[in-house]
């Protein structure tokens, strides 16, 4: 247990906010994919601070390296290290907090596992840490690209204001007049993002203990900041009745459809063929500029208000997480789902 | 992937509905744990259909047998396989569903990934299987109590109809009003179970990629029928102010203390001291009997009403599956956790 | 870490040699394979006691009973769970030895790890744990059988007298010269066996860690009673050049071979389409009708001849064992391979 | 399945030998462990080549760069990324080796598992691989050292002559002599390593699948160029009576000891106390300047002597390899072993 994601397409995230460097090893990607530091450039940047009014301000370039496991631009079917500098750290701005447990944060948990931490800018526990999915998501999400599917994520909610499918939430109003209210209160708020694989044939995923749900679900509350999560119609299930939410199948022009997706695209852990919907709830960021009451390791009851560069809100920059988290769970089901049956074990075998 | 649960505590499932039996294999229950068939009775007969007015009128005794891995009542170190036979299956009920792919089952699914399917009362996607899971839970129960820690579960929602904390639902006028209007009319309903984790120290669970929020999302996600998961607040925090939603400590009398849980007990992955709270949503079951449109593997679209013994709502049994997948989660994590530190491994090993 | 074998198909054993039953759990079998009880019963019998004069008099038919995953003669992609019932067991004779610690038996060594343990007839650390292995590797061999792939093995040592290739041991007047003499002593022999792999393509297993030499010699060393293994050539290369040593390649009628095999038809980890073969060495049984000092529990110094039905030489039965543990490690190799290219992945994607 | 050691203390290597970099990522480390990058210097040297004048003549460094997991001198229980970059490469040495599948060498498995390959000095192939293995083993020993526990390793043979335990190989003058022949003819010559374990407690280990001496086998065989290995007294075992080989306990001033060592200080797959001793095989290096007859990928049949800086004999600088990946398997079965028994349990969860 710790910080590998995957059982066949693994990957080994390492790397602290003000350390040397983020990155990961991805083991199980296969030979012959075409992989070039310039893949890493648009994901990178999407979560990366300071791309937006709404994010930190602090200035990550992020660029990936490739350490390993490409070889005239075409992975070999070796590991793949993926390594980003830090750069731009102001280590100082968290002397002062150094034996402070922050509200909300997780500077009391890690103390109370380990004895010690990494205080600096979240250490281990920092929203930088999912650089390095964003890197592993980018491979993952290639992978995808060559089977014909995408995982897709978008802003759903800021704060009460719900962002409707295929709208920018920087062009929604009311979503911008609350957000720029929360800036200028030095509070945050709360959000949610969607996240839609499509192009995914009917039968990726396994029953029981590792359905795909279950593991998509794990990766998403993987993510720092996550609150719940909840596939097709969710929560709403609830409140329903079988006769209205039960997904029926349909015989259209030979092919067969299901007539609505109020699963979301997974049934008993295995993907239906309709598209993959779920949508992730994330709390507003713990970091305040407003004083907030809190306590010190040393024992003492204190105020404080968290200075430095911080989101009023995770959505935004947690959409690229939650894609490439996404991925890569999905390319660990496909690859898993390769031996279901003996006619698709021989098949592969004969062909070599 | 598939059907093991676990790292370290391991339970790999077995069995179908109409199949010999179910079971389990739990790997890594320490030596010293007092175990006897009678500890399973109660937690079994509270998952077990024809408990109540509300649950299928399916008989099962569903008793555990003891195969191996207990010697003179104490666990060995060695595997625990537990046995349940199966009895009361009346495959014949299910003979006309063989070709048909039942609205909101996973019949197609299988068929789509494995190419075949053992049909009989939902083979393996039944709720059946989830008897081997609770019974694996047992024994994950008691090594929680040897540590001063539960895990329970009460039914939170029939339908729309929320039900109180400590409250039990058949006692609720108004959800056994709207459960029985559903079950009048041949429907079924959706619900929602509360699983709430206490006693545990701060400090169990790891960061990043296995965060016990992580696996017990996982572990929720994995039960049939389960919509979406929720920690704490939940999705009620994507509406809030950080400065609302924040957690903060205080010392009191020599104490660190929370001084809210919207949390829910786990920050950064790591138990933080307070309860573990969450909430499974589950959808209405699919095995209704009005009549469904719904089509056949043959290529024709048909209606049928699923006869049989169903469940009208899928929490109130449910919740000692919940109970018994969080205590799995929950010892997998605190053993993980015995080589956090140096200081812990060089106490045990010095001790032997 | 335990007792469940392999990562993509993996085998969950249990049982201890007089508790009630022996079995194991097979995840990740594909579906559409043809299985059977009656399928078990030669390996079976060629692991059994009682098979042979020279072999332990104690009678079992291990019935293999298949209690999940397969419908109508066929496998469904779920668990397969099998079952062997514990029979003829004579635990009395196990009484006086409960505080004893058995020469060369994992008596001591299991006290020190779990505090208590399972005395009669040597528990978990039974010989009779193998007939579970030996149950898994039927299935994992039928999976080969229809790849082309045979696991096959041999005695090929009792004592100093070696057997060559595809000579029965028990036809060589030497080595049943060699036998008779100790057990007329009372004593027992050492001995070895050669495993074969044919019909398996080049390309099979992986570099680095999991290399499928390396994987192979952890399922043999996981055999009691096994001392050491090696490859090809095996420890007689430590002797030679490298220009004796080394296997070179030719183009033969527009097919590469390998002019030599010295390395065991395993190269970097990977299958170079030769032969694999592998040699195991046993030791001789511990339990020895002679008298021998040891000691017990509570500090005494004794001496003992363990009475009971024991087999004078390992490598007769075993040679199931290896064989089936041989299978179920390139089975795993097999399944982890389908994904070493994106060409291999999209074309069963595709493919469906 | 690929390039990850272990399961508790998971060590993901990666890295081409003409690459950027070779490294590691250690998931796992308990926080609390002093670790500075002078920790290396000593291991990486021994395992560097350009150490003497029986290994290679290519100069590298080896500096190991920390660049995650420890903060102020102490891991904190974040994974540990550990980086060597590569200097020195020539690759040009390589380019006419692009269509050739050496002889002796992995050239053909690899494209046969891939398709392509990294063919520059052998890519992932390459003995440069292991530099990461003993970067992660320094750590594994610091670990054990905590605990008072020591792996070590010593050249055993080069060739056919045998080096006695404590003897310095470079000493024995008909060793030189032998591997000085061997250089002068450019030809190589197999060798031997023994590894010792000492300072274990018993107790350490588990029983069937993930034996001690499983892993251990598994771990050496893992490493290029290991023919076999054995534990104890090993093959030579095999020609044994039960009544010499078996290994008897005695009570000795209330301590319990073991009065021989046959089985090498592992009975039943669980240490005994007594010194673990392996001893593994290597065969003679493939690379070797005389001409040898092998094949190209492109159907012609070849003589060719490989030119370049490469190892008459492997066991002098696999030594460092062998010590590191021991220290690796028995941290990880230290780890596993702290929930071997409820009290440890209790105890440990107790304590905080």
């Amino acid at each position: 247990m710790g910080s590998i994601f995957g059982d066949i397409f693994r990957v080994a995230t390492f790397g602290e906010s003000h350390g040397m460097a983020i990155g990961c090893v991805i083991d199980g990607c296969p030979s012959g994919l075409a992989l070039d530091v310039q893949d890493f450039v648009e994901d990178m940047a999407r979560r990366a601070p300071g791309n937006s009014q709404y994010a930190s301000k602090r200035k990550e370039p992020d660029n990936v390296e490739i350490l390993s496991g490409v070889f005239e631009g075409m992975t070999t079917g070796a590991p793949i290290a993926l390594l980003i500098y830090n750069r731009d750290q102001k280590s100082a701005d968290y002397d002062d907090l150094a034996r402070v447990f922050r509200a909300g944060h997780g500077d009391y948990t890690y103390i109370a596992k380990y004895g010690l931490r990494d205080h600096r800018g979240g250490g281990r526990a920092s929203g930088r840490e999912t650089s390095a999915r964003v890197a592993a998501g980018v491979v993952a999400k290639k992978i995808l690209a060559e089977l014909g599917a995408t995982a897709t994520s978008h802003v759903a909610a800021i704060g009460r204001v719900e962002i409707a499918d295929g709208e920018d939430f920087t062009q929604n109003k009311e979503a911008v007049a609350h957000l720029d209210d929360c800036i200028a209160a030095g509070d945050s708020i709360g959000s949610a993002v969607v996240c839609k694989i499509n192009g995914l044939p009917t039968g990726i995923g396994v029953p029981v203990a590792d359905k795909l749900s279950a593991d998509l679900a794990k990766a998403m509350m993987s993510i720092g900041g996550a609150v719940g999560v909840e596939f097709g119609a969710g929560f709403a299930s609830v409140a329903r009745r079988g006769s209205e939410n039960n997904d029926g199948f349909a015989w259209c022009d030979g092919k067969l459809v299901k007539t609505s997706n109020n699963a979301g695209g997974i049934m008993a852990g295995i993907s239906d063929g309709a598209e993959i919907y779920m949508k992730i709830g994330f709390k507003p960021p713990s970091s305040i500029a407003m004083m907030q009451k809190t306590a010190t390791i040393d024992g003492d009851n204190i105020e404080i208000a968290i200075k430095g560069r911080h989101d009023p809100v995770i959505a935004p920059r947690a959409c690229a997480v939650v894609g490439a988290m996404a991925a890569i769970v999905v390319v660990n089901h496909v690859f898993g789902g390769l031996s279901d049956t003996m006619e698709k074990v021989k098949r592969l075998f004969v062909l070599g």
